[in-house]
């Protein structure tokens, strides 16, 4: 047997092992890498907290046909070894407080269909929504993903009932890029009325679960499926949502990882679109009514992907607005915000805002009503203390 | 003659010999009083700039016909010097920069009808929109209107065709107190088609206008009109607007004036609700869907009424949730974030937004990652450079 196929086999096993996300199977994998932690887990030689997770199906190792299972569909293991393994879309995992189980990257992602994973990554919005949608969130849905695809942004959604299910289909007819991440295994597509939908996403995008074959869908498993729509989106576009909804889920997750989190209104006699004017009484959701709105949100998201040269840093979450205000602060001294606004062709009364929120994300800093660069990131100042991924970024930056 | 009539007749003089608002005629009142104004205004004895403003009326001495007109419709000039002037109202004027003419308080209001001024601003939403309104738009603002008579609010508007008469119409067929500002003398009922509504508002609420009789609207009067309805309302709520809208022009003048603008959403397919999500996608307008959400914006407005004991301060325009972040700032020292959420009972989530409005407003301090009252404000600091109304507002305050 080849050191890779060991691997894989080890990943498999430990993908079934405990029900994921498992945190102390994670930092095992992280500390001693899969195959020794596959072992030691089969051995049963762990600690007592992981001991807990895994005992139920240590015994169990069918890793061989879980991956025979994928090979006949055509699919592959993701794993951490994979170029394809979109690192940086869950670098943001591990920031809620109090700390949650599921604020974790997978451990693997099943994965069918031809869409690079690191693809869809690269641009891609969540589209999601209530199963029991209406005509008009249909034919909001409708309009949104065409112009999506229509700027080559990848519909990621989870497959069901009502808003998803109408993201999939039209991105499909569009012949755009879609992927449904599912909350079970990729053998158990779930709506089974889905089937031939999510059969045509395997075939023309991306078919995606952490959980391995066999695995039924649970309440639990959706709501830790929705982490990933978010995670592996720019943006969670929320179309229609009733006040207690899996949509409020998914958003909440795009929010804790620092994703923007966009709603469309409806008609406020919509019971269909109330979850979407809740979120839109936060201050941090964004209204959007076209598809060219929430490319703007998504900023330049695409040129993370190259994540070797670019590490993430807190500028690759700014809007376009923000990174163009972001810009037109001097690199030495201050502006006012008058100045600013000149500068950065923004309006004058919609820089303030920005600018409050980047202070908040320590960006920015201001001094006597007006605005500069923190210390260790303005001009001449970077060889001291300014060797941060941020400083890096602002340096590399030519203008 | 008394002295009390030759300054209303003074009054209604100036009303009418400048087109208001006009700052150095009011700088003037200021100065020297009404009577000696009108008498200077009269003879021509004034500045180049003011002459220029009153050549074309000054001898244009109406004031005592104007003055029966109105008493023959049962109405009243009301002046700064009554009681029921409503100069709270009128202190957010004079902060637009670059300066504009249109930013300064009426001189005068010609009012029709049973209701006090002070009483319709102690507790007064704006209900504005387009003039082509829908049906969705009528609905909504029956029962937003419905909602807020039932919560003893005012519904003030201009007395348009669409939202505006939808919103007088719905206020009278509920018994509630309405208001109607209009862009015209107040016997010159515009649109005409609307002569009998205006006339009820007349009869059951308040018709008010800073023009003279017989001035007839204009386009320029309805934008300096919409200013008042701005200035005289706690919130300005937009049902619905199309993209460029005089709704719009009335929310920019609420901002203006430090007033909550509220929006309502509809079908992002309806164009009459495009500019209402224009607005929305803004960071300082609230989204509202029913009334209670509106009277929350409000806040406690109505504890401003009685201006002489608790004088405009930076904290009026604060909205609820606003409000009781600051309150949970300790007296002395910092709180976390953290903190303050626990001891407003706002979730934690919630706490920065208003936080770092607050913060823009000069209301609350960060220091090292902790908030706390600007040092003028602290506890046992007041004596010395805390003399503001804001300080008094704080130190008044009994918790």
């Amino acid at each position: 047997m080849t050191a890779e196929r060991t691997r894989q086999l080890a990943w498999a096993y430990l993908s079934r092992v405990a029900e994921p996300p498992c945190p102390p199977l994670a930092e095992l994998v992280a500390e001693v890498g899969p195959v020794e932690a596959a072992e030691r887990v089969q051995r049963g030689a762990v600690s007592a907290e992981l001991h807990g997770r895994i005992r139920a199906r240590r015994e169990i190792n069918c890793a061989a046909e879980d991956l025979d299972t994928l090979q006949r569909r055509g699919g592959r293991l993701i794993t951490p070894d994979d170029e394809e393994w979109p690192a940086w879309a869950f670098l943001s995992f591990g920031r809620k407080t109090p700390p949650v189980a599921e604020d974790r990257p997978p451990l693997v992602l099943w994965a069918v269909g031809p869409d690079r994973l690191t693809d869809v990554t690269e641009r891609a919005v969540a589209i999601v929504g209530t199963r029991a949608c209406t005509a008009y969130g249909e034919q909001v849905t409708a309009e949104l993903v065409a112009g999506l695809v229509e700027r080559d942004v990848t519909v990621v959604s989870g497959g069901a009932f009502g808003i998803d299910g109408a993201a999939h289909r039209v991105a499909l007819a569009c012949e755009g890029a879609t992927a449904a991440v599912l909350a079970g295994g990729i053998d158990v597509p779930y709506p089974s009325a889905h089937s031939a939908l999510l059969h045509r996403v395997a075939t023309n995008g991306l078919l995606l679960t952490e959980y391995p074959p066999g695995q039924r869908p649970a309440r639990y498993r959706f709501l830790t499926r929705n982490r990933l729509v978010a995670a592996l989106s720019g943006a969670t576009v929320v179309v229609e949502a009733g006040l207690r909804s899996g949509a409020a889920n998914t958003a909440g997750w795009a929010r804790a990882l620092g994703r923007t989190v966009c709603a469309v209104p409806g008609p406020i006699t919509s019971a269909a679109s109330a979850g979407c004017h809740e979120l839109l009484r936060r201050e941090d959701t964004v209204l959007v009514t076209r598809a060219q709105e929430i490319v703007e949100v998504m900023g330049r998201i695409g040129e993370l992907a190259d994540e070797l040269e670019h590490p993430a840093t807190p500028l690759d979450g700014l809007t376009d607005v923000q990174r163009r205000v972001y810009e037109a602060l001097p690199g030495r001294g201050a502006r006012t915000t008058d100045e600013i606004a000149v500068a950065a062709g923004v309006p004058a009364d919609q820089v303030f805002g920005p600018l409050a929120v980047m202070e908040i994300n320590g960006l920015v800093e201001r001094e006597d009503g007006r605005w500069r660069l923190p210390g260790r990131v303005r001009g001449g100042q970077v060889g001291t203390a300014g060797v941060g991924a941020h400083d890096g970024q602002r340096v590399g930056d030519q203008r």
